[in-house]
């Protein structure tokens, strides 16, 4: 029953200029709000709906950058892995790795990353039931993870279309894993005839409302000085100038959520 | 912006003492709690899953009880109706008539329901999007409904499963009509080889908590004395000594939403 | 194991000349290719998306058109029905009463169609998994109906969209009644932000051959001979100059499927 | 138009004795029927529902059984792969690469199968729409494949449940692979409470029939000896011996598909 956590950052990692500016406001945000925050960025957009689609500064420029970050503003980092070489790598900076949630079954990745001794966030794939990722958990545990956290982003409803269904945050909760909540991702649109994933990014705000008032250890959200000239996922990342008013009003929901004890 | 109200009563009147049991602790709640009630019962269930399942009391035998609940306790009452006949002589009594979610889109049954000159409840079919609910609002208005209120009551998510998708809150609230959620249905688990549908009780909080974070007008609750020996929807009707504690965490949700004001 | 049987016709019986051209061109069909053949038309779309949607000549003007159809051709005939009361005034001419996907769960229908001697053919609900349909079957079977038919016409798969799931046909056919695939409506897009359901006819081909090497009784297609100008489902319904060679290849594919034996 | 070729193996390659029944067999089954056989065993369940489960052999010891069934039969053979270092290795001994369903937008691991050389057949994932397959077979053609195949093997359908929609077979032939319909798969039921897949073996054959009714260019069967024994997937496989009957009659389907052209 620990306050609201914040897991927050740009989707790719698009410059170090980028990366800094974005990471500077989350580090005054923190401290303004008290609010602790991970800083989240991509070194490599794996899973691009199209080919041709930028991926990123690639890990052996994205390091440097959240070491960086890190360094600068105090801030713990995070980012996601796509193969089971990157983790021992990526674990040399970061403070919790992220599993992608296509990738949430990969035995080997989330061993590897568990093996790091970093903990490790493993994000529910959308083809997943919430009580399954008792399983993933699992994996995670049995390769010694310093920690498992579970991270809800939507579950396939039709196609190009995501629900996000808010009994899985206290089903997920029964693993005894932290269970955040993906508001933005929660609102894409995965892939569609253009070639592209789109989004709808006016309801986040409802979104990350209603699980903060159901209750979760902390929220994940894609932060972007300019989101429509973002890289990738531009139709749902939230305006970094956006982002303190709506974590102060979750964060008053946080707190009358775990006002109450029980079950209502 | 006005304060959550509650439609609240047991899903069949199973008795006419069942009835008044259930209203006189509504009246109480109502008066505590200070927040608006209006009770709920069905005359018949005529959907069942299976033809042998009971079906409650019948138009003539149900209707003198709900004048009853009107007069002893003052309370506003309402019903479901079922076809074009019955909406008439319903509405002699109720204050609002509900159109059962199936039935959303049988344009007859809201005609004469609106031609009563009482406000209509339409629920969301589970078969149809938030967005084209705005159809069947406005056949209600065209046919001069007194006002038309909109419930969401779960989606169609695989067979024999609902989901409740947060996102057609706001939806719905485009039309202009005010939004209900319906916590106790939206946890149903339609069908099933056993010839009656089940349900998750134990998530009915944490989608009525969401809702009113989300912001909604009301909530929709059925809720029993004893609800395994409910006739209809044991699985998912609270238990009626419950109920206060839940309204009350509503409330404070309630005023915490709707103290900001904007989208986040 | 009877050879493949056909339900076609109009969606809504437009007028009496455009009923007539289409139940001459399906008699000639049926004396061609030796197809048992009904002509099916609605006398009133009870339902559509929008309030101000064209519905049809109602039943009065409906009746004789009917009556003329199964005079003039020798084509057994059916149309739906939407409340109670009108079961028996279109017994008196149809030989088959279809029940609406919508209304499959009403008990009340269900029995007043059952009542009136007729078969009865139920569509299933886009809400209701394939086993759950055993229920409305037994409805019609306890009030007496002379048969029951169920028909598949694809089940919600997120919003506005439909899927057809095959697996459903067999699941069916446990209950004892022959099961019709009706393929037209199986494409359908249903409601939309536009205020009318579209579809993708182009399909209608495929997911027949699909059902009917699966095994079924009989095909359901809706038909017009100029579905771009039909007041309803103009999107879907079939060219009827191109009924002949889909349902010619149709039933190549029936004699052998039901050439097999067994399960494969 | 070629006639139906099937890729047939057990889901695990359990043993190099196991592995060389089930080929022999199929290789009699090839000749006695004379169609196209490629045989299929995984050296590694590198996604299974439960960390503990047991996942093959593994590569070294996969690729020489893969070579004795190749040289011994005459089959051309394949295996999926699951991090990029895999694809050079396994392309030495293997004519076809699979890209599990997991996986399909995985930038990397498509582009250096495509690079190897070989042929890339890419599974649908169950969470992506059929039209947006296109991208990956892009991926693979980008990074200089020597053939593209695209398999549906069903698509989310609630939790814990797959649906096949036969629609996508022809969807996914607009981008020019040939598309094969994984009828074991389709059947799956993924996850579930008890840390395994389940799935409906029942369904292969109707689910089979109606994708090759539609017109495919192959199957692909997952068939074990005794597949109550099975290291995986056991609810699915298809027991061997049952496997020439269903093969002779989806043959007869094939080609009677393909006997009519156009659409109908």
């Amino acid at each position: 029953n620990r306050p609201l956590a914040l897991i927050a950052g740009p989707c790719a990692l698009e410059s170090r200029e980028m990366a800094l500016e974005v990471a500077s406001e989350l580090a005054l945000l923190s401290d303004r709000l008290g609010i602790g925050v991970v800083f989240k960025g991509s070194f490599d957009k794996a899973n691009r709906t199209s080919g041709g689609a930028p991926r990123g500064p690639g890990l052996d420029a994205a390091l440097p950058i959240l070491a960086e970050v890190k360094e600068k503003f105090g801030l713990p980092v995070t980012t996601d892995v796509h193969e089971s070489w990157q983790c021992a790598r990526v674990a040399a900076v970061v403070d919790l790795l992220q599993i992608p949630a296509f990738l949430c079954r990969q035995t080997d990745l989330i061993a590897a990353a568990a093996r790091t001794g970093r903990p490790v966030n493993i994000k529910k794939g959308q083809f997943i039931a919430p009580w399954d990722m008792e399983y993933p958990a699992q994996k995670a545990r049995a390769a010694g993870a310093a920690g498992v956290l579970l991270t809800e982003r939507g579950t396939s409803f039709g196609y190009n279309a995501l629900v996000a269904d808010m009994r899985g945050l206290p089903i997920m909760q029964e693993t005894g894993a932290p269970v955040i909540f993906d508001a933005t991702h929660s609102v894409q649109q995965p892939g569609g005839r253009g070639g592209a994933s789109g989004g709808e990014r006016r309801f986040v705000a409802a979104l990350a409302r209603a699980a903060v008032a159901v209750g979760v250890a902390g929220l994940f959200l894609e932060t972007h000085p300019d989101p429509d000239a973002a890289l990738s996922d531009s139709a749902t990342q939230l305006p970094l100038r956006e982002l303190a008013a709506l974590v102060e009003t979750l964060m008053a929901f946080d707190r009358l959520a775990k006002s109450f004890t029980g079950s209502s």
